[in-house]
Order: structure tokens, then C-alpha cells, then sequence
């Protein structure tokens, strides 16, 4: 399963350099090829071609929902990248979009990709309809959380002081992060798996199972996210139950999916306890 | 016809409403709702419900790829007014969608006005696939107008003085205008009639008859549009001569259709006549 991973990632990384190939407008597809390739560990693409593979159909009848869902992403990273955004300069050790190619190319570039992730997704062999409804809903979903964070207190920068934490107590935590990383993170992490279900042939249970492991997956990470940034909203204690919590809750949905879940395991277990 | 497209205009104006009735995120949802609601002259859907019915279709099976193109558009424009972009602080006489919430509301609002607009065309009632990807493919071609317009000489401020007029000269124009008019412009217009066509059943006949007629609908748009803003790369005679010729190509790619031609046929003299 390893290896058939390691070639449909190499597959991936083709087929989003094709789908970006383009040379007109020339700025224009240099900053998307800037802002997609050569970088990005490829999770949510994984979790849509394993996703694919567990419900009994092939790895690379995903491919294209895989790329689209990793175009997705990207284009939601350079917009953040903005100064009216998040103001950053440099992204994956590389100059973000905007400070590379200008703020009205990173606007675009970023719209591109959105657009070209609709594009692609199109060209899954089956159950298109599905697939496009699954990325559209994570599409509207991610902008939302985006949003409700940038209203939300936790949206200002931390100052995280380890010395001034109160005990736990529910009262402490941002009121919306709930919303926020439902939204702002898990709802392309099940897209990702819904995506892929879809795209190898799965049932509805299938999709089910493998939403609710997405769901979980995607929490986990976010919570890893933010003790890795020193930027979470309560006591890293208290993170680290929520992401055990979440990735138990992950891998007890992989039961009763029809392929070999070693890989989604091994993903769940991963994320857990990644350290970048 | 005409009782028929203002009774669906109506439900078109309800429906938007209703697809724009979130309250959460509450700031996104209203600046959202700025940008669609209360005014635009809803041409792009006009010729996507006219399109559904010219094939022998009901109107109304276009309803929601007709909201689609709208929202699609709408994007465009909330995203063109940014202080990077054109820097408009106002549109149809109210402030623009950053004027009235700022810039990192407008740049997602604008982000999921086209993740709204491809949720919102997956729900036509048939030939969903057929219809997301006409959709996906203009919205990738709308950005690549705008980025070649950007980079080409004709983006500058125009600084139009008839007295410096040189006479009618080929090389006198912007090298890429057909290039822009036809992505810019005539890529969202394609993709009305393309869905229309689609959804009320149409052949693939219909279908390229109503992409004919929409390419030259939207040119004619474009020159005119110049025109009335004395914004045009070339002489106006020349600019009044093209939109006579994409439109007297228009009406002739109206001939053969299975249904009664006579609203698109209005739509197309009125365009080309219009003063606003």
C-alpha cells in the first residue's frame, strides 16, 4: 500500500504541474505553479486517494479530486497570505504569493485555483455530481470559518505565557472554535474523503464511515496545528486529550469499510503525532 | 415571453435571497447579500433562463444555474473593486463590498460567492455535470481575462482625447483586447447559455447554436461597455462597427433553435443599444 501511495503521489505531483501548465496569462499561471508545487506534504490528496482505495475501488481513480481538493487548499493559503489577511511573507520557506508576484496577481491566482479545483474535479470518472457537491460544500464551508475566526478574539495574535494559564474551564475557551475548526479545516479533510469514496465507487455507508473519520481527522490535526504554533486557545493538556480524543474517534470509523484501512490508520496515528 | 421572464426574474430575485440568508458568519453573509441584492440588471441570467426555454425547456429548469452565473459574476466584481484591483469605493451607487466591510471581508465574500455559485449550479435539475463544467471553465477563463488585462498596455487609465485620434490603424490596438474581451467578458456569457441550453434539455445543436450566439452577445457587451465609458483602445466608429457585426451574428445564430427566438432576439438589439 506504501509504494502504491509513493506512485500515485508522484502521479499527483504530474498531474497538478500539467493542470497548471498553462502559459497565458504567464504571471498568472507562475504564481499559481509558485503557490502549488514543490512544497505541501500532500495530506488531504493522500486522505482522498487511500479514501478511494479503502471502499474497494482503485487509488487513481481519485487522482482528479485529489488534485482538486489540494488546489483548493492552496488558493485558500494564498489568500490568507494577504496583507488584509494574515500580512504573511513567506510561506513553506518561500516568499508568500503576494510578496512574490504583487497583491492583485495573488488575488487572482488565488480565485484561479478555486476555479481550476472545480475544474478538475469535473473530470473524476464517476459520480461526478456527488464529488462537486462534496467540494462546493467545503468550499463555501472553509470561507466561513475563515470568517467567523477573523470576527472571533482568537483571531488576535497570541500571547500565549504558560505562567498566566488559568485551570481549565469551559468559560475560558474562544466561544467559536467549534465552528471554526469544524469549518475552517475538517470540512476539506472530508471533502477530501468524501471525494474519494465517491470517486472509487463507494456506498453511502462507506461515505458515511469515512466522513466521520475525516471529521476527526481533521479536528485532531487542527488542534495539533495550534500546539505546534504555541497559538492554542486553552491548556495544551486539554489539546492533547482533544486531539487522543479525535483520533480514536478517527480510527474506530474505519470500521466495517470494505479495503485494507492500514493506511488511513497509519495516517490517523501520523498526524497525531507529527511535529511540523 | 416577456410576462414569463418577469415572473421568473422575480424568482430569481427570491432565490438569491434565499441562497444569501445565512446568519453565520453574520458579517460575511451581509456583505455577501451587498454585493448580489438590490440592483444589477441580471442580463447573464436573462440569457441563461431564456436559454433553457429557446430549447424547448421551462424556464425555471434554469433557475438555479441562472443564480449561479449571477453569483459567479458578482464575485468578479467585488474582487475587481479591491483597493489592489481597481480600487472602487463605490458600485451601482452604494459603497463597494471593501468601502462598506473592509478589505478581508470583500476578498471572502467574493471567495465564496463563486464557491456559492458552483453549490448553487450543482442543484439544476439534469445534466448537473455538463453544467458545472461550462461553469468551472468560465470561471477559470474570467480570471485569465482579468490577469492579461492587468499586465497588457490597455489596463493603464485611459486618457481618451478625440483631437489626438490617429486615424483607423490596425496596430494602433491593444495587442491582447480579443484575447481579454473574449475571457473577460464573453466566458461568463457563454456560460449562461451553455448552462440554460443544458438544463432545459437541450441538444448538442442547441448547445453550440446558443455558445455562438452568447460569444458574440458578450463581445458586442464589451464594445459597447467601452463605448459608453469612453474607454475604448480604438476608434469609435471602428467600436460601433464590431458591435453591429457580433451582433448581427448574434441573430444569426439564433436561426434553427426549436423554441420562440424573439426574447433573445430583444436581448441582443437591446444590448447593443443600451445607454447604461
Amino acid at each position: 500500500m506504501l509504494t502504491t501511495m509513493d506512485d500515485i503521489l508522484e502521479r499527483l505531483e504530474n498531474t497538478l504541474a500539467e493542470l497548471l501548465a498553462e502559459t497565458r496569462p504567464a504571471t498568472l499561471f507562475k504564481a499559481m505553479r509558485h503557490a502549488v508545487l514543490g512544497g505541501g506534504k500532500r495530506i488531504r490528496p493522500q486522505l482522498c486517494l487511500a479514501s478511494a482505495a479503502v471502499v474497494g475501488g482503485r487509488a487513481e481513480d481519485a487522482l482528479y479530486p485529489a488534485c482538486a481538493i489540494e488546489l483548493l487548499h492552496s488558493y485558500t493559503l494564498v489568500h490568507d497570505d494577504l496583507p488584509a489577511m494574515d500580512n504573511d511573507t513567506t510561506r513553506r520557506g518561500k516568499p508568500s504569493v503576494w510578496a512574490a508576484f504583487g497583491e492583485a496577481t495573488a488575488i487572482l491566482a488565488g480565485d484561479a485555483l478555486q476555479a481550476l479545483a472545480f475544474q478538475t474535479a469535473a473530470r473524476a470518472p464517476r459520480n461526478g455530481e456527488k464529488i462537486l457537491a462534496a467540494l462546493s460544500e467545503a468550499a463555501v464551508g472553509v470561507v466561513c470559518g475563515q470568517s467567523e475566526e477573523l470576527s472571533a478574539p482568537s483571531s488576535q495574535p497570541s500571547t500565549h505565557n504558560p505562567s498566566t494559564f488559568q485551570p481549565f474551564n469551559l468559560s475560558t475557551f474562544p466561544p467559536d472554535t467549534d465552528f471554526i475548526y469544524r469549518h475552517k479545516t475538517a470540512d476539506l479533510f472530508i471533502a477530501a474523503a468524501v471525494m474519494g469514496a465517491y470517486a472509487g465507487g463507494g456506498t453511502e455507508t462507506d461515505v458515511a464511515r469515512l466522513r466521520e473519520y475525516a471529521l476527526n481527522l481533521g479536528l485532531a490535526f487542527q488542534y495539533e496545528d495550534d500546539l505546534l504554533d504555541g497559538d492554542v486557545g486553552f491548556p495544551p493538556e486539554e489539546a492533547k486529550r482533544r486531539i487522543a480524543d479525535h483520533t480514536a474517534a478517527a480510527l474506530a470509523s474505519l470500521d466495517g469499510l470494505p479495503g485494507d484501512t492500514a493506511f488511513l490508520s497509519a495516517l490517523a496515528h501520523r498526524l497525531a503525532r507529527r511535529t511540523a
